[in-house]
């Protein structure tokens, strides 16, 4: 590789590879120079250091990703799967000499089965892809929403990408029926299928979504589609403060109703997403407020489960409750929300996403920002109160490193403790990559990591699947 | 143990065992005579050779569990873990001299929590227990039934139970959101918890979901409740023929409409539930028919499911369609689906249990029954239409073993390469235990049973944990 530093044998075994991966995917789809394929979304305070000692590999189908791995393997070439590059934790961050594996041009979706309500796609299909195919077919739909569209389906399920959309339809691992996989042997492999149901031995998809790319290449997935759920209404229900707004969460998801999506946000952080979007918020007072999305199959049933909301959030001290009811209108709150990382993303240090029992929420809120003021740390929160799972955005605020840097370690030390006390988890949708490992280690018993760490050995015994990642310490 | 046959060094190590057993539970939860504890409801044509040559151990506590497993990891001794015995693979059965770990002692429900919308228990409590306390506080439910209401909690986590309501609440892995296990080596460890989203490294609870006691004694499961469905109309559709019942069962998944249960039915099927009920199914005609439970919040809702249901099955030639509207029609509509199996167990050889992409249904049961017929064997269809799992009762009509045995596997092998033609699997719901290990290793590829050995070697090194099950071929 063009800017190989190591010298000598390892130097000799690159450029040995190099002719071989050209005669696996042909000669314009091994690209020297990784710019662009370098980074994610991970803010750069806690980004991995970089190797740019490394090839990009384009494969286009299986088979090349079989011969990929199988030369990889035999060699001991590290290889970084890479997505959309949309993720946080620097999962897919190369971090040592090796290939750089892109999935872009895996990207066809191969069927949109309207009789078992599947789709078959290739595992470099964009979420947005497969949205746009999904919502051609009328009546048909994929509910799982993480975010970002351009995060590809294969990067969706390793991770087991959450979102917004989670209270009512579940996570990617709910609707992930079948895999095709490449291990690092170069062995091919299916998992499940267009089946629902499946007890044929240990369930190795399910162990495969959420591994983050360490244990496999995942090169097709198949999808279960759901009916339309029909219309929504979103609601933006603004509180004087944090604690009244979180409070009547529990509440509204005890009442009957289950909402879509129940979002919680500081004004600060709305705030954000209404300047990178340029769009206006429904409501400008209130410290923290609610966005309910409810769906219904008519206006009867919306009206009905927006007025069951209404009569919580007024026991709990809202200042109002605004429903979007137009396309346009819903679109535009959505875009704030999904936005506000983005608007704040170069003062950003990290975001946490701190899973928690979606009652202890305030708890876990109001411990975090009463930390955060002692530490002088400015952290936004925000996030889905609805399951339990907070965004803490942590931000530098002007501070020096050497300032920003003590405090930052310190609450995030606090707010995993705190998460630990309530019964919750460390992360529960960023995953833990590069960014969470050492904290994965520490906030988890010594046995457990254990087995993780030789579960990674038996899928890949030379540990060359994104090295350094989850719980590999090298 | 009384009747050790083994002599020797063995029978020495079992008479320590004992007196070290009593030290942990107390005398009298150490039984010698395991009578009681040595069967399940695996058809007893294709049980496995039972060893009684074992002791039953009843812990009433995790820390028991704990030792228990020290001792028999140190001294390596079998351990069979067994719940409510309702399984049909024969995946708790003894087979090798050693311990039957009974959790009937460990029946607590800890809690039922409302603000968070979970259950928390130990174990061994049976599914009936769980309903019984759910149905007690108003607007909850736990929707998955996966039959037999004897069985345990840690029985259907274990082995991924599912049941008729798939179709739209999903099996039991779709509930399951923390786990309390016991490893051989004694340790204890608890998965996930009271959170919804959880990406903390590999997923392991998802990995023993389904693993049928191989991997980890599963001391506590905490799942999730939803909000009560509301009511239920149960509509009975008696068809001529199964190729016209099953034709329609995709077209009511694509209309929109999500039925909690679509079930099929022979008639002869039907007739065997009346025998063992002595209840009477609505409607004596028809070669084939659908169970269709529709849920909805009011009685028009439901009114409009049924109405779409029976207009699809009108283009089928449907001979009519009965709505079950009160409770007691539907609970005795029910009942004689749920014991199909029971009123035929004598006669059964074995219940199959394939499962194929839904649309492929009425293709796979073609087929299977042509064969059959080509056999002279006699082989019911009933079973989960709406998510593609069949269930297909062989039975021994009269037949000398020799000549049912040689029919029923050629019979069994040839529904096993259809499913897999369709791109189905060998247990939708029944799991592997005993019964299919070698149908397992023999329709699956080599590397991934390898990869499911090497796994079962992480959890349990000296294989002490249900060996002979699954993946184990001793």
């Amino acid at each position: 590789m063009e800017t190989m530093r190591d010298g000598g044998e390892m130097h000799h075994v690159f450029e040995k590879a190099i002719s071989n991966l050209r005669a696996i995917v042909g000669e314009s789809n091994v690209i020297l120079n990784p710019e662009g394929y370098l980074y994610d979304e991970t803010p750069e305070a806690v980004r991995p250091e970089i190797c740019r000692d490394t090839v990009v590999v384009r494969p286009e189908n299986t088979h090349q990703i079989s011969e990929v791995m199988r030369l990889a393997n035999s060699l001991r070439i590290p290889v970084f799967v890479r997505g959309g590059g949309t993720g946080l934790s620097g999962g897919a961050l190369p971090t040592k000499p090796g290939i750089i594996l892109s999935m872009e041009r895996m990207n066809r979706i191969i069927e949109i089965d309207q009789e078992n309500l599947v789709a078959v796609c290739e595992a470099g299909v964009t979420l947005r892809q497969l949205i746009e195919a999904v919502e051609r077919i009328p009546g048909l739909s994929f509910p799982p929403h993480p975010g970002d569209e351009s995060a590809q389906l294969g990067g969706l399920v390793a991770c087991n990408a959450g979102g917004a959309r989670a209270v009512k339809y579940g996570v990617m691992r709910n609707y992930v029926i079948g895999l095709e996989i490449v291990l690092p042997s170069g062995d091919i492999l299916s998992l499940g299928g267009k089946i629902i149901k499946n007890t044929a031995g240990y369930d190795l998809l399910h162990l495969i979504v959420g591994s983050e790319g360490t244990l496999c290449v995942i090169t097709k997935v198949i999808l279960r589609l759901i009916p339309e759920p029909g219309k929504t209404y979103t609601l933006v229900i603004p509180f004087h403060d944090a604690w009244s707004a979180i409070r009547c969460v529990p509440e509204i998801l005890k009442s009957g109703i289950v909402p879509m999506a129940i979002e919680y946000m500081d004004i600060e952080a709305i705030k954000a997403g209404e300047r990178v979007t340029g769009k206006k918020w429904p409501f400008s007072g209130g410290k923290a407020h609610l966005m309910v999305i409810v769906d219904g199959r008519n206006e009867a049933e919306l009206m009905e489960k927006s007025e069951i909301i209404e009569k919580i959030s007024g026991k709990y001290g809202a200042l109002d409750v605004l429903v979007g009811v137009s396309r346009r209108e819903q679109r535009d709150i959505l875009e704030i929300r999904s936005l506000i990382y983005e608007g704040l993303k170069n003062e950003t240090i990290e975001v946490l996403d701190v899973s928690v029992p979606p009652a202890s929420i305030a708890e876990f809120v109001e411990k975090c920002q009463k930390k955060a003021d002692e530490l002088d740390l400015k952290v936004l929160h925000f996030g889905h109160a609805g399951d339990g799972n907070v965004h803490q955005q942590i931000m530098k605020s002007g501070l020096r490193k050497e300032e920003w840097m003590k405090r930052y370690v310190e609450f995030k030390e606090f707010a995993f403790s705190v998460a630990d006390e309530l019964g919750g988890t460390i992360t529960g949708e960023h995953g833990i990559g590069s960014v969470k490992k050492r904290d994965l280690v520490k906030t988890s018993p010594d046995v457990l990591i254990e087995i993780m760490r030789k579960i990674k050995k038996v899928f890949d015994p030379n540990n060359i699947l994104n090295p350094g990642k989850v719980v590999d310490d090298e």
